[in-house]
């Protein structure tokens, strides 16, 4: 699946999309309709994420090569958020989008062997084979340590998935216990090793099925932890909204122009919302989203290109 | 929601039953009547938990103040596992039982936020206030600092519901991350010493809604942490299955004989598969639980009743 996501890097450009619907983003023609149907409910709700996913998805599917959906903001809205998450995933999909779960799981064995089955692998009951959210990469915390994160491994390995793993987030404490030294050497580098060691045991042809989570928000990090996972492919939120620019990711980048993939959600899907995008109405919402991601990839693209 | 944990495990037993169920711990019984009706589907495997679990909780319901169910036990059958963990909550929680759900989210703020709402809190949709998954506490994973904790710290606040912060976890290799020495401190201390701090913002009358999680699998740590966080009740796994015993569990309570909560998971659920309980038949399972949970409590109230 690695060598999927850089053939399809190759072709479009190093950037996913956070589809992290929150109530707020939803235009109110597609929240007006869905209430009709089934009343303010939970499952009008679901029904709007996925419509309001599915414009957007429409719109960008062939300038990106994947998507990201925030299981959190699909989770609050209970079983009927759920559903929507499913179904974003298989529309995603069915679209050729590669779809990266940001599911942040992580436990001890047998129980990240269970969340492993339920978002990247299969169950068997009695003869039949079924899959739970399927998801080609999902994002895992590291925080249990290698026997939290083994059973994802073997996961990847047998299905030809893979994950993100954790290792220096975008938000403001997340020095608090990442940047703790230790012999002198922050934690976040004590987990980058173990993430390069963990995806030695499963390479793709250049890049490892083992990925790590490193924020736009901390480009020296991002420099250092270049060198120390070579092989690693690392999944970069915290752009745009967050703070973020096309500058600050040039480290997390290789020579060969490829080792990252930059996230941006909000920035994206609620674009129209954005003094930037303004002449964009609600209703063209998924217009202004296109109008974003172009921006978006000229930023990155330019940035890659004169560096060094 | 701490105060009436306390007011019920001063009734019953300082324990909680992790209801995690596998499905090779399902009664063939259970499953072949589920396989008859929904066929060899996940909606069948959903409903074979939740019959299964309703059994268990029927025969225990009257000894214990609390379960914990596992949701990734759950997630792995995607939407119908999902439909029988929140149709679990709702059973037990009718049969008067504390619900702590095992969910370990953890991610930056505005997404912790929607984990909090998701779980413990609730959405308005319109005029309409609905609540996703209802549990009474949740545990939650520290690794991205404060603002991703703070979330579910307001709406612990808000809501008066609980939250248990993996500090130093049952398994093996939780050391090698948590055990890292900062200045000589080893990071699950530091991690103690911010949930320390974190619990005096939203306190009960003598403990703190802000719980922890520190593996019965390490009593040493145990003691350590209980002196570090003496208003933070312990959420202790690792009993039974994973090793630890009701000796190991001593330095976990305070003198008051409060401050620490026992979870046994498969020791209770799957009882009827262990030698020690074999005179119960797989039809009987349910009593083998209550079996066990009588000799759980039997060996952790000696302990306490001859510590010091």
């Amino acid at each position: 699946m690695i060598d999927q996501l850089i053939h399809k890097i190759q072709q479009t450009a190093p950037i996913v999309v956070g589809l992290d619907p929150m109530l707020s983003f939803i235009p109110q023609h597609i929240k007006d309709e869905a209430y009709q149907t089934y009343g303010e409910t939970l499952e009008a709700v679901g029904e709007a994420i996925y419509r309001y996913n599915q414009e957007i998805i429409d719109a960008i599917h062939d300038l990106i090569p994947a998507v990201k959906p925030q299981v959190a903001m699909y989770e609050q809205f209970g079983i009927p958020g759920m559903i929507a998450y499913q179904k974003t995933i298989i529309y995603c999909k069915k679209k050729g989008l590669i779809v990266i779960g940001d599911v942040k799981r992580g436990d001890i064995g047998s129980t990240s062997e269970a969340y492993a089955i339920g978002h990247l692998g299969h169950v068997m009951i009695g003869e039949q084979s079924y899959r739970g959210f399927d998801t080609d990469f999902i994002t895992v915390n590291p925080y249990l340590g290698s026997d939290g994160v083994n059973p994802f491994v073997k996961v990847c390995r047998e299905e030809d998935k893979g994950i993100f793993v954790l290792v220096k987030t975008s938000n403001p404490s997340s020095g608090e216990f990442q940047d703790q030294l230790i012999d002198g050497t922050p934690l976040y580098e004590l987990v980058g090793e173990k993430v390069a060691q963990w995806g030695l045991e499963c390479m793709g042809e250049q890049y490892s099925k083992i990925g790590a989570v490193v924020g736009a928000t901390y480009p020296e990090v991002g420099k250092r932890l270049r060198q120390i996972m070579p092989h690693v492919f690392i999944l970069v939120p915290g752009y745009g909204a967050q703070g973020g620019t096309g500058k600050d990711l040039l480290h997390f980048f290789n020579e060969d122009g490829l080792g990252a993939i930059i996230n941006s959600s909000r920035g994206i899907i609620a674009a129209y919302q954005m003094d930037k995008y303004q002449h964009f109405t609600e209703l063209e919402y998924a217009k202004a989203s296109r109008a974003a991601v172009l921006d978006m990839i000229k930023d990155i693209q330019s940035a890659l290109t004169h560096r060094g």
